[in-house]
């Protein structure tokens, strides 16, 4: 096997920043050997909002804490109360992001964000795309010239601006 | 008619920030009535790149200068040298977004962006998606609710890191 | 008349960063000596409303326009395309604001914030509250201690995260 | 049951900027399952004001602790001390605020901060409306469509600028 | 005379963060040879409140602006609206200051504003000295030793944080 | 007895910023029940001078320790060092303040300053109030009407600009 | 022997800014004598690639674990886990950089930033360098007068905006 | 020809921020038509230095002057001055870079930048590489599959931290 | 002569910042191709002073404008009035300095700061080497080796903190 | 003695940022009761490069260890190999500086930074003053009315730009 799965971690430098249950999910993770994939298909939830439970930005169900639970190892109550709770988002990392990857999401938002704007507004009309009422994917694509692409589809709820 | 088309202008107070073309494209895209994509379909290219264009964050072709000056009625030699040039991308606005719409894209990233690292991480290895080698769309979709969705692909080539 | 009433005007200093109709408004405004309240009630719009859109922070609607210009002596054509565009908003001020009356705003997101938090998660579950389905009114309250007191309303729609 | 009551924790990587007492109240109102609003009802206060309490952004009574404590199984000299103390405000979270809800609250004064303060001048005069001879709630609203409203109202004593 | 009177001028570079009405003032009171001493006497203000009239911190009388017309030679119908109107406050300068004198006044804040707080604290209870119900002066004081002091006064209504 | 003293002690998750003695004292303070003006008169110093002690903020002298180390019960060998060391100053809050007591000092810096610098130039010439060769008080003032004022006195040496 | 070989060291200050194995790798490596060259060799990588490694910068092969566990004698699975997961960049030091020698690489970027866009535009078109898929080297060049030069060398793929 | 030469044109909303001449210069370039390196090879000059003295971030010498002024039409007398003068360098655009080309040399000194000290330390010593005693130049390299790639070379004098 | 004396002129871009007699100054400068040393001889002043009164940093006495005038022929009332008012100081260039001649004095402090402070402590005792009861100069020292080495003297007087 | 000499000593909120050395350095210090001056002397270094070795900005060579290891009392395998590696510079203070003592010197690069840079650059040429190959002394000074003065002399190597 030529290439063999890697997984993500949790950087040790940034687990202060997350709930204490962020840590005991990756170790398990990484010893049980599971992709995110995999325990997305064991949630039965998107790959993006499972990591996004591991970093503590959404909130657990009870069946989600039940399946985690299991798959992982990770006792119950030691996750349950604080997994069930209201996460306290957006204190992942640093904004602007100096990791490469999520600095390219920023800089599309940097360079088109108006341009988003303008064709939303007239698209839609004056409002925003939730980012609450909100899923989002991420797809691997290879074309024919055998290169590879990511494909992220965010996908929100138009909301109007009310009139008062 | 109940609704009438509204079209995205330019703001005067942000005119600063952006190429001289900017303001002399969106003036004649009002005059005409033109909507971005109505401009985009005369140029064969996408709503937000035709947007970006407008913003002075995409370069133009010698063929995007000819339609849009017959489109808008401005004048080649008045947009030609500037829109063929290289864009000094970024300054379209301020950072972290002040403007909603664009702020929960911002928001998007603030919160998910170590979440799709992973998931690209564990899916495609260690790289970045690129925000160069890249295309975007903004589609509507409605649902049987009868709700309206936002939904924004980016799409952008896998850059595995080099080993060295 | 002890009193006399006066109105709000805009700063000179602060106009470049907001649209060109605002000056136009609030010059007639002052002229015509009347107040947002007058101004509100004519258009049959909340007081706060109006103001927004003076401050370029609303959308209007073709009849606003209208009655604005009747009331206020404006030329339609001179206003009706800005305003009827889709704002540009959060540009009006910063932040953290330096005036002392938006400053005490401020403070009370800083200060309450967590707190505004934690009430609404444990009353609506795991959301916010949309500032966009939004609308907020000021009134005045004279208590029996004939102390005056402003009581500002904010309400917005409810939205729960989605669970993907 | 299909919703069971979930509560507002504290979140273990934001404990460091609260008062050693945080923790312990979150920690006894998790295991004894009580919400803001139970626990406001047993000590006679408003919920937000009994939030602020639990992140150290006011101040106790001596009747406040002797409640607490009895209600929530800690002992009162373990709190008394710190929470019948001056609190040092305004550190729970930072601003921009980075959680979607709280940033919310300050998109509004980014919004309409101007506005605000131009209907309050004519409505009031040269003042501001205190932060500090305040009180605020928030109540939820469900309308004829089964929509459900956040409804947070501000209440703070005017003051005018002295005239010196 | 060995050493002339010499007035504050407002600096060019400055005048843009003021309002237009300022400019005016300080021109005249410099053509005028006036101090703020000689104009406050003129109006039976403080010294320091008049220095604010001409930096836009502060809102003027109709009496103040008949004055300040006459004892400068300003048109009143100039003034009078914008200096009547409601100040946008607090953008006379940048913070921290680059200014030493009034980097000074800052560094005091940042040096002993926790030792102000405990102190006041315990004198006035849990609240805070307005800054708004507030005057301040600023004397003169030549010591035995013939060394001169600045003395600044600050004097604030006390508001006690209300109980809710 | 309505109103029972209460003490400033030092927040938990402020003391990394302080000089270990910090806590100390502060712990001291509590247990014996003192107020800054009980001890300041102990040790013949001004209130905020002591306060500014307790955080770090002042030297001590020898028998300033000696009277503290008495006074507190306080070991002198545990203080006596970093006290009678040369503090490292303006560390014990963030700037600008986000606690509303010390903000309220600032934001008059903010909205004076410029008017405190030009009555001072007019006044003593072009220079500064020393913030080092300084000494500050805050007393309690109650008018005719019942209502409490705080009354500042900042009181520095003027230093006019060497000419060179 | 004149100057003996001195060798980079890991500052404990630094340490909590990386991941846990940089310090038991930096420690290894001065316990062991070795500079980056040296251990560049050993894995037959570039000296900054390997530099890189240790900061937590770049992701190790399962061979370079291999030869690093066995060259420094750390063992294998004290660091295989981390060091082959996906590093998360940029955290290694502040932006702008402190350090004097990170600095002027910084400054480069400050002053020839555009310079080096606009011959980079007009050699290779309208793009960008890639740092993702890039090497660099850091070689010595002595010239005729005995000064020594530092050489970097910077390569990167060009990557061509998409036109879309 | 497919791909006829695109030549770098000053962004009209970027030359505030550079000395006068900028305009003047960059102007007659793309009136001329004339790349950086055919002016390079005319003044005998690196490409990136040329273009530097274009951006006001390099000292001309007379013999530059009269060459660029007989080369591209410019009087002598209009830019001979300000070129001649000291540069007032740094301020061509914002750090951290929002241009995605200048922010790839950013990220390369945010990712490596320890890496390279490390590096450099070991190979030269305590100092720093100048930024002064310096040159750079960018090359194309076109390798066996025909990708291209971008070569910089930053060449600086080692300067040792003086002992004293 | 093969090293024609080159003046230090006034950046374009940066006299916004500047009093409006920055300009004129600096003009009538370039055009008697006067070095500050030669002003500085006619006016009996220090070099750096008289580059401080060009850049609107210091204050000029009344022979000052007397001999400025004489000597660069600018009317003196075109001057008199701003340079013997009060200088607005601290705006000349943006901190950090991104100018690399600036930024090296700021780096000594960055890297010095606590070493100065120490150093000086134990020298003096408790307090601040004065900025405004302050000169400064700057000479130039050929050593043996034909090296050239700049000596920058900061003389101020010590002010020692008042007990209080 | 009226005035035993008091001994610079380290702060404990400050230690985290400096190397683990400094803290024994300091202790030992504080123990023998020995000044920066006298450690100079012991060394035969400069009393500013004594500090800067203790607050970890400056390379130790073997003789210095030495003679600080027999001087102070602390094994030389304490803090050899960290002395002796390669400072990671700037790190010890924040920028811009809260303390007042190094503020000031702060203010000087902020008020008389152009000053000096345009009597360097007419003095010496293009370049800067090197802050590398530099050295730096603080000396006192009694004037004949008793006035003590602070001089500080920064000498640094003249660099002029490389021409390219």
């Amino acid at each position: 096997m030529a290439q063999q799965q890697r997984l993500a971690t949790l950087d040790s430098s940034m687990a202060d920043r997350l709930p204490a249950y962020s840590r005991s999910l990756f170790d398990a993770k990484t010893e049980k050997g599971l992709t995110f994939e995999a325990i997305a298909q064991h949630l039965g939830r998107a790959e993006v909002a499972v990591a996004a439970l591991f970093y503590g930005q959404a909130q657990a169900s009870a069946e989600d804490v039940d399946r985690l639970s299991s798959l992982l190892g990770v006792p119950k109550e030691a996750i349950a109360a604080q997994m069930m709770g209201f996460p306290d988002r957006g204190r992942s990392g640093p904004m602007p992001p100096v990791e490469p990857l999520i600095y390219r999401l920023y800089e599309i938002v940097q360079n088109y964000g108006y341009s988003f704007k303008a064709v939303m507004n007239e698209k839609f009309g004056d409002g925003i795309m939730s980012a609450i009422c909100f899923d989002t994917k991420v797809e691997k694509e290879v074309d024919e010239t055998d290169t590879t692409w990511v494909v992220i589809t965010l996908r929100g709820k138009w909301l109007p601006f009310s009139r008062f």
